[in-house]
């Protein structure tokens, strides 16, 4: 039966592919020198939203908010609000828009691109931008570590607003009162710089400087840093305060199937750079998320370059370089729920715990669920939705066609397994960004091969968790080939270049949370110790992978194992090389043992069971 | 016609009225000691959403807004967002709430009250409060006029936020960062001080001030005062910064019909007390805006007590009491929304202009409108709305059935005129508030009569303007009459205690702004000159009004003129009496003068014809 739904629907999306019409822009009279906003919904409406393709002449165009489209908005992992939008893709079928290679620039607090409610989507050969970035850069000048200051020079690209002993910035309208969320930057290498977590203003100490003019763009900023001011020479960024920094992402995919994204280059945005949720099929290929040559800035998007929550179909991510966010460069995950009161044998209530995840339309009726134990994040049940009500943004009620298990308690959760893709994430270059390269919570087979990674924490994460992101799931087959790891957790914190390290209270050591992870013929070119550190997983292999210490660094964490494994089934180790100034060592605990296979002639290490 | 369709309303409305099923709020489990915001949800599904009165046992009961109805919601003259709601009377027939004279405290940012596409509603018998009040309260212990700074004792009834050298504070879950909009009360009269805008931090200075914690809950707080500190003894109040401080207001009446408010207490809204727009036939009885006796707070409402935006039908507000409000008493206005393109023959984009009448529905299909000259805000043209398309929050696209005026263009205006009231505001009692009593641009019949007015600034004003609040339109028929003037006017602002000051660029001298204002039999006890100021007026009667200086203050603006009148057509003065130390005078421009009647026997004046 849904088979035969998918065939229809691939059939009739794939004939009327043909009968596309072809909406020359310039007729409409888009020009390089005015906002062009109102002419995009003048040629979609010319469509009637459907079977065309908007093609762009060549040139600069400019984008405002005034006369966009205008609604409130949700948008997962960002800050609702009321946004307005230059590309309405609501409600929309078939509809490519080909830039023809155009540089699309936005103002003020804008989202270029919702694709809602919309099927056969195609955004092809164009750059997004924004005239003002969403942040503060400064160089600093002068550092003193004993009285806790810097002197920056304010970057005159961000206007500042100095008031009392704050500086603030106003960008895009929107004035930012303090400082906010920091990161420092090397110019020497364009990169997160090393150690940078030693050197950020973070939480109430970003609200809590003292800061003074200096004359001109430059100011002095006291404050209670993580550790020490940044050094002269480095770069922070600050990109306002949590909750006003993440209302302009640059694509919003939601509700939609059949997504390609194609030949984009997305220089900035304030938030994500693609974050997609609820949708079936989307491909990215080369979209790049970067710095815009010879703009000065040191940030491209303020956060993740993608992010894709609870997606299904197949979801290909390939060709694309992220560089410079202020977060992730992918994040594919589910949405872990939080049971708040049992009804009846057949209904709950149930929210979303995160703010950023506010209005979040979790499930329709006939979805799939599992219901999860808060102790071990283990499933206790699957169940089939039959009704999803909304009572506020963070509060539903859902009913299910089957009884509740009885064993179903209060602060239990709820996993949507029905929205989950299939994913290819390869041929991707990321590096010099704050946090993770990619985040994987899918249970679905999962390909991340001939990739590049460099970031300044881990590079590969899972990590479900019932208590700060609710981001589920599970994995079940993932497969990690032939990717090179450069420099990698270098910003300062603690993490292994691969880390599996779900989030539960409890382990049940003969039930591993993650599950058949294959990591083989990777190079790790990096300075630091750890590597690979495994906590709950059945059938993690990691072989014929060869680790070369690059010495770039010195190393932030020398006590740490290369390999660790912690309440691992059936793990096996074999074929890999090390080379370093010592011997490698692989740290395995006791309960890991006992079904570990390990080849123990593996050059370079040293084995430390428990 | 339109009479068979009122009838028929009617009709249907009282015959169902005597079908409401009285749901017993004890049987369906509320109780003092917990949220019962979900059990009055679960009584209005009980009753489908008609035909009920929800009867609450004599209590105190707690909302919050967690479990509670939410949606994005526009509430004009307030802050847009997603809000909450206890009473969600949303698309209700013929239901009462029945509080039974009980006290409903509300927790959290929510508004308690929304009415909306609902006919016939009745709220009756309850008061409501907020445990925790929107604004921070403090006690002037020393002031330094050459240092610019007050010491304050902060009342703990509100928790501060002192970070780097700024206070700031915590209130239902709001963390407002600045002290933001301030006034000065004063202890001994529990009203707005004497000359309080002396004191105030306005503007930017409200986020440039110095603080410093003295110990305790006392702070120095150093700042560019608009004169000089307020002295020791008297009580700052300071509400936070614009767009976070008008988030709850108590009661959202929109889109709804024959709504009665009867004998409500309100003590507390972050917000107004009652807020309508798009509504038909409202009668206030018996609504206090008031502070609760031993609260220690100094205001009740932190805007308006009631405002009143494009209400039709009757509108009556009598028996209330409006003290202490950090606003008018009552506005009651339509809305100029200003024309930004003549699209074609039929056809204009227009938008509203001040950001909290963002997202208003301007006007439906079939209402009368009147095009409005930019420069002097008279009429072109009626027209019929035969479309209303919004585009996004400020801007829409209005068609009409006759084509457009042929002088009509861009910046000119639209006053939707088929919502206007005929309003009584009756028996009522102003004081100690901030701002005014009432503001009144309404074109249909208006009565003020046996009222009591003392409030800071002017006690009723009159103002359409076309620059800042935008609100139309001009009066035609007002009566105010039998109403007593206490001190008015004692904020340190110009004003006259009855000012009509409409704001258009241009006057034409032969064709006045208002129509037919009539003021007679009124007391006037005020201790400062300016009684009535009247520019642009057709058919000013200003009779049998005794005016007694009151001496209790010295007088702010000793030069001003008793009465003026300019560019007015057909003014009469007659039988006016005064009493004070001088003559008062009557100053008439050369224009008003030459349709002047005036009674020149009056007691204790002097004329000035010019």
């Amino acid at each position: 039966m849904r088979k035969v739904t998918i065939w229809f629907i691939l059939f009739v999306w794939t004939s009327t592919m043909f009968a596309q019409k072809r909406i020359l822009m310039e007729n409409l009279g888009v020009s390089q020198d005015k906002d062009i906003t109102p002419i995009v919904l003048e040629a979609l409406q010319q469509a009637d939203f459907k079977d065309a393709i908007l093609v762009f002449p060549k040139g600069t165009y400019h984008f405002y908010p005034e006369r966009a489209i205008g609604k409130y908005h949700a948008v997962t992992n960002h800050d609702n609000s009321y946004k307005y939008f230059a590309f309405p893709l609501i409600g929309c079928t078939n509809i490519e828009i080909d830039g023809g290679g155009s540089d699309f620039i936005f103002h003020g607090v804008m989202t270029p691109f919702l694709v809602e409610n919309s099927m056969g989507i195609k955004l092809k050969n164009f750059s997004i931008d924004w005239k003002e970035p969403f942040y503060l850069q400064a160089e600093v000048l002068e550092s003193n570590a004993l009285e806790q200051y810097v002197d920056i020079a304010v970057n005159p690209m961000t206007k500042t607003e100095f008031e009392g002993n704050r500086l603030g910035f106003v960008t895009n309208g929107l004035s930012l009162p303090f400082l906010g969320e920091s990161m420092v930057f090397d110019p020497k290498t364009n990169a997160v710089a090393y150690n940078a977590q030693s050197y950020l203003l973070n939480g109430v100490a970003s609200r809590k400087t003292f800061d003074q003019s200096l004359g001109g763009n430059n100011y002095r900023i006291k404050a209670r840093f993580a550790k020490t001011p940044a050094p002269a020479g480095l770069i922070y960024v600050f990109k306002g305060p949590n909750r006003s920094n993440r209302l302009a992402p640059a694509i919003h995919l939601t509700n939609s199937s059949n997504l390609h994204l194609d030949k984009l280059n997305i220089y900035h945005a304030g938030g994500m750079g693609v974050i997609a949720e609820k949708s079936e099929n989307i491909h990215l290929n080369e979209v790049n998320v970067k710095l815009r040559e010879g703009s000065g800035r040191m940030v491209s998007t303020t956060a993740d370059a993608t992010h894709f929550c609870n997606c299904k179909g197949e979801l290909v991510i390939e060709n694309c370089l992220f560089e410079n966010m202020l977060d992730d460069a992918s994040n594919i995950h589910g949405t872990y729920v939080k049971i708040s009161e049992l009804v009846d044998k057949h209904t709950i209530r149930a929210g979303v715990n995160h703010i950023q995840q506010f209005d979040y339309n979790f499930a329709s009726s006939g979805d799939k669920v599992e219901f999860i134990t808060n102790e071990t994040l283990l499933p206790i049940a699957p169940a089939t939705v039959k009704s999803f009500k909304k009572i506020n943004d963070h509060l539903f009620e859902l009913s299910f066609v089957e009884e509740l298990p009885a064993t179903l308690k209060v602060n239990d959760a709820v996993d949507n397994v029905t929205w989950y893709p299939t994913t290819i994430f390869r041929n991707n270059v990321v590096r010099n960004n704050r946090a993770r390269s990619i985040l994987i919570s899918i249970r679905n087979k999962t390909v991340i091969e001939n990739n590049t990674f460099s970031s300044m924490m881990t590079s590969i994460l899972f990590e479900g968790d019932l208590n700060h992101w609710y981001e589920s799931g599970a994995v079940d087959d993932v497969l990690i080939r032939n990717n090179i790891f450069y420099d990698c957790v270098y910003g300062g914190g603690k993490g292994s270049v691969i880390w599996i390290n779900p989030r539960m209270k409890q382990t049940l050591k003969d039930q591993p949370y993650e599950k058949n992870i294959v990591i083989e013929d990777n190079e790790f070119r990096t300075f630091d110790n750890s590597i690979l550190s495994a906590l709950s997983v059945d059938g993690l292999i990691f072989r014929n992978n060869k680790i070369i210490e690059s010495g770039t660094y010195p190393k932030l964490w020398p006590g740490l194992p290369v390999i660790e494994v912690r309440d691992g089934l059936n793990t096996l180790i074999q074929n890999n090389s090390f080379e370093g100034k010592e011997k490698a060592r692989i740290v395995i605990d006791e309960n890991s043992s006992r079904s570990l296979k390990i080849d123990k002639k593996q050059k370079g290490f040293v084995i430390d069971k428990k």
